[in-house]
């Protein structure tokens, strides 16, 4: 997450969250600690609990400010783009995917630990989730409508979609022969073919 | 996992890997604990260590069987498929999603709890996954040969498709109104369409 992208120093509220995003990429939900949360960001556990009263508290914070992150580099990249809806959806899934193959650490945690969870933090993060999914939704259904997308469960096709971008830090890497750019462009022309989109 | 497709009670050891399965689920590899395991297995925890020396190995094994039976299951459909690479990667995928969906917890934690395993024992189990992936890649480098798939990056577009599937378990619950094999049918069809393939 960018949150030095003002290049200011991070506030200890900001550090915490990169600390704590590192933990629990390294050792899980159930594996961090406070402690260890707290000795990475250089302050004291009682200093954590001032500003989040617990790890779910801090689980939720990091998943919905990706997610809302995330929506927004999507939503960004559709205001530049006409109303194709062929269009609409490459441009949509290569942002997605872009914010992946940039966020990785997030974006792994967000899929491994969410269902540790319990119900109510939970549902504060599925439903930013959920938005996102219902905008993907839009554009495909927009597609099937005017016959240039022919697939027959347009939500199920979407699951796969961004299940399918999701995976993307699974083999992703940085220092790969491949930027970010063009496993994006990749993915976003891996979308349009799924969807059984012809440009006839 | 299928352990008790032969009818009779299972043993203690393959007790202790369906407990397990069900620890590693519910709390994580971190949070998982042998006594919990033992407890629910109806054992004690020495009982629990004189079948596996610890956690990882019981994860390790976890996750090889699953891999392994899910390699078992793809390669039987293929052995009843004829040589068009494009009905090949049809009932690979298909095959290969229908396991998923019925297997949804172990492909879940497969998932979610690798990257807590220490290097060595992460490759014991990465190795049953890479020679699945081959296979994958091998059908697809025929068919772009012969030209019936259309895809610059047969890798890259093969981990994309195994991801897409592995992502199956987020949203199919086994109770919802479509089957298993109506989700398999529908993956291998966007697998199909997402390298490019073009029937002739």
């Amino acid at each position: 997450m960018n949150s030095r992208s003002n290049g200011a120093l991070p506030s200890i509220r900001e550090r915490i969250l990169e600390t704590a995003l590192d933990e629990f990429y390294t050792c899980g939900f159930h594996g961090a600690t406070m402690r260890n949360i707290a000795k990475a960001a250089g302050c004291s556990a009682a200093n954590v609990y001032n500003h989040f009263e617990n790890k779910s508290e801090l689980l939720v914070e990091i998943l919905r400010r990706a997610s809302d992150e995330q929506f927004t580099a999507t939503r960004n990249a559709l205001r530049k783009t006409g109303d194709d809806p062929a269009e609409r959806w490459r441009a949509a899934v290569a942002a997605h995917s872009l914010y992946i193959a940039r966020n990785p650490r997030a974006c792994l945690v967000a899929n491994s630990e969410l269902r540790y969870l319990g119900e109510i933090d939970r549902k504060r993060v599925v439903g930013s989730r959920d938005a996102q999914e219902q905008l993907f939704v839009d554009i495909a259904e927009e597609a099937v409508a005017q016959g240039i997308f022919s697939v027959r469960r347009v939500s199920q096709a979407v699951a796969a979609v961004l299940t399918m971008c999701a995976g993307i830090p699974l083999w992703f890497r940085e220092d790969g022969p491949l930027t970010a750019e063009e496993v994006a462009d990749d993915f976003a022309l891996y979308a349009l073919n799924l969807v059984g989109y012809s440009a006839g």
